[in-house]
């Protein structure tokens, strides 16, 4: 202690000190497997010596990382709206130039540098709104229930926001599926909501079944007050397509059991199974009649950074609101303006996403092939790693339908399992860390996106699954063992 | 009631179920005067006649919206750094190459569109460090403790999100200035935390004394847990500028105190007036040697939205931390990593700003002639508005010192109050409405900034105060008033 008799305090912040919401949070996309990777590659550039010569990052979603090109109409038209003056550089297409002065104009000063409306550029909404009728077969959309965001997730944890509410056995819980992209657990640990789990069918394909989102929400309700039901379709980290039938039905539940929906559909343009299509949750919603679709309320969330864009960087996504009280929406409004507004380069990438290049217009025929090409690559490593990760003994991995990702299931060898357990680690991280340290490659264990009790799994991002990816995977990490077809898997033994 | 049994539950989500906390939330400076202001410029639009045809808005510190042009050199990198294939171009300068392909080799995969990593890219933090340390005389920055943010705001709810703990007179209490920034009432209620109000001094130009800290911190902790004491230097909306001496007192408090120091300085490099000098938080605390440098722990906000910059849209943003408890800072890469990443172009923006160009660079000369233009405009603004209003009979404003507002006092006709409080509003607020309705300038009322009771203010963007300003504002909203200086204010009198 000193003359001034402070220093005996100690820090004012100390993890006992601090929120312990936020201490409960995890985020294991980029948890600690991510951490120590990112040390790995460190110490690969200072010159240590490893087993391998770079990582393999296949724990999110970063497409651009992983070497998909951008859009050429998309970047030409954000470098104009940077530096206007190249408006008079007679090397761009005239409907990229148009397009960069129909964004500035909406831009106050005519700077993308300046705020916008805290819900986002007018135009953009409009825009958004229109792209929304096209999707839906002309089902109506209106600007005003449009929302800009930084990225899907700034809306997600926005309505997640306004939902949660109560103490004790009358707190807000929120339906969550289980396997789950780990964003919702994670704001609602920081939001002190409760977490209702129901969990998907694996045997069948990671479908979602009416049945076990009643046994969740009836044990639930013995201990808070569900009021949120979240779907993530296309699947994240799962991969499945919901089908027509199965979203109906969950509407259904929704309004039987007067749930708020929330609809993560940032994957909606990523669907590569045959016979699979992406059916938004507004449009069924529409289609099933006035009984629903002017009573439930819904949000659906898209987003910039994936499908054949993967902008990821840039932060752009939207939200459309569905019968929200209008009360409630002032104060939506309100509570997104604290943040005066999402970041006005991701807004104006959003515009050109929702409103591409027509077929009467120069950089068409350009942004055609780039879209299709690197649709049709995704389509390519969707089925690759179905098929390549089927043949591994001892990992079972459903059809990967749509989205970016496949989550197989892994057998663990009891040996490894108990050896998991001494070190105080869930059986499948120490599997991934296992796989980083040895081989290089960077997954997520399946613990951080939930998974049935005794089960373990991984998830990888597909475009990872080339031939020398599986190969390292084969060798890795408990030792090779062989098989009819070669030398082959990790997983089969333990030491 | 229908045959479903469901219709009759009414809205899941409504003002009465939804989070109570959000519902406390206001934000003045997009409040119902700025969606007024918003409808009348609508209104405008589709023909309707008023008093006037355009409106001003003063309302927020939007520079490239009121015409403050962008930094030559920062657009050109952005869009090389947007579109690459321009690297080829010969008409950049080399230096806007060199400096883009530094940026795009720093991204993953060479792309902007690539997510970074949580607290920003390191190569950005190592160029962030190093000009800290320029701007303070050599002392130390490790990039360790650099995170990059969307804009300051950003920053500032996340350091908030992870120091509010504790229940009922055990909750966290949090100092801040009174004139304020609403953000801060604005985070603090949205986390039910406790807001311990400390006035500045407006007949010392909105100094800030010691001894009103003490008051404010004796009689809160009757009722709360103080625990963090917020500064805004320089000051948003009162524009004073702390004197070093200042500093050091509010040091040693918030040491004797335990207090977490939460330094918003955005306005750095916003100070005009002759004598005022911007001391940085950092700086102060070290050079008081090793008894405080050593212990107290002090977050600093910095942003790219102010300043000879104004790109606002960009939101680009640093905060420093200093004697961060290494395992709370564990708990803030985790809870930054939630958001995967600040926006990649205002990241890229702030590599500029704390790396602009050298002598010996050809962008040289043009980015001293723009940055020195700007900053003489503002300088000259923040004398004009002090001139300026302190003429209108009624006003009194303290001399705009740094930052971007004044926020005069100003003297209500007792019969406005009267009217005021009739129709449930704050006299200022009726006043700003009064003067929007009738004259089309927009400004935001005090009371939204918070003031001493019985006082009234509003605050204006200093560069709105142009002569045409001036004489809308003498002849409104409460009828004209001879004086010497001739056909003069509005505040006077009431009919």
């Amino acid at each position: 202690m000193t003359e001034n008799g402070f220093l005996h305090h100690g820090k004012v912040l100390t993890l006992d000190s601090m929120n312990p919401n936020v201490k409960r949070v995890e985020y294991a996309v980029r948890g600690p497997i991510v951490q120590r990777a990112v040390q790995i590659e460190k110490e690969l550039r200072e010159g240590v010596k490893k087993p391998f010569t770079e990582v393999i990052k296949a724990n999110i979603g970063d497409c651009h990382a992983m070497g998909q090109k951008p859009i050429t109409f998309f970047r030409q038209v954000l470098a104009l709206c940077s530096y206007p003056e190249l408006l008079e550089d007679n090397k761009f297409p005239e409907d990229v130039k148009n397009r960069a002065r129909r964004i500035l104009q909406a831009c106050a000063g005519g700077s993308i540098g300046s705020y916008s409306a805290s819900q986002g550029i007018e135009l953009i909404r409009n825009d958004v709104a229109r792209y929304i009728e096209r999707r839906d077969g002309g089902i109506p959309c209106s600007p005003d229930n449009i929302y800009l965001s930084a990225g899907a997730s700034d809306g997600i944890m926005t309505m997640l926001k306004l939902l949660v509410s109560g103490e004790g056995s009358s707190r807000t819980g929120v339906m969550i599926s289980i396997p789950q992209y780990p964003l919702y657990s994670a704001g609602l640990a920081e939001l002190a909501a409760v977490q209702i789990n129901y969990y998907l069918d694996e045997a069948k394909c990671w479908s979602l079944d009416v049945k076990e989102l009643r046994r969740a929400l009836e044990a639930a309700r013995k201990h808070c007050r569900p009021r949120v039901l979240c779907i993530i379709n296309p699947g994240n980290p799962t991969g499945q397509v919901q089908s027509r039938q199965c979203i109906e039905d969950v509407i259904k539940f929704a309004a039987e059991e007067n749930l708020f929906l929330m609809a993560d559909e940032v994957y909606q343009d990523n669907v590569y199974a045959e016979g699979c299509q992406f059916h938004s949750f507004k449009k069924v919603l529409f289609e099933m009649g006035p009984e629903y679709s002017e009573k439930v309320e819904l949000v659906s969330f898209h987003s910039t950074s994936k499908c054949y864009m993967g902008e990821c960087g840039f932060r752009g996504g939207y939200m459309e609101v569905v019968n929200l009280d209008p009360e409630v929406k002032v104060q939506l409004t309100k509570l997104v303006s604290v943040r005066l507004c999402p970041p006005v380069t991701g807004q104006a990438l959003l515009d050109l996403v929702v409103n591409p290049p027509q077929p009467d217009e120069p950089s068409y025929a350009t942004f055609i092939k780039e879209r299709s090409h690197t649709l049709a690559m995704l389509a390519e490593k969707a089925k690759m790693t179905q098929d390549i990760l089927n043949q591994v003994p001892g990992i079972s991995c459903n059809p990967v339908q749509g989205a970016m990702y496949s989550f197989p299931s892994i057998q663990l060898p009891p040996k490894a399992i108990a050896e998991a357990k001494e070190k105080g680690q869930a059986p499948d991280m120490f599997y991934c860390m296992k796989l980083l340290e040895e081989k290089g490659i960077c997954l997520v264990p399946g613990s951080g996106f939930g998974q049935r009790d005794g089960t373990f799994h991984f998830r990888s991002v597909m475009w990872i699954l080339k031939v020398f990816f599986i190969k390292k995977l084969t060798a890795a990490p408990f030792g090779p063992v062989k098989t009819d077809s070669g030398s082959f898997v990790p997983i089969g033994r333990f030491h």
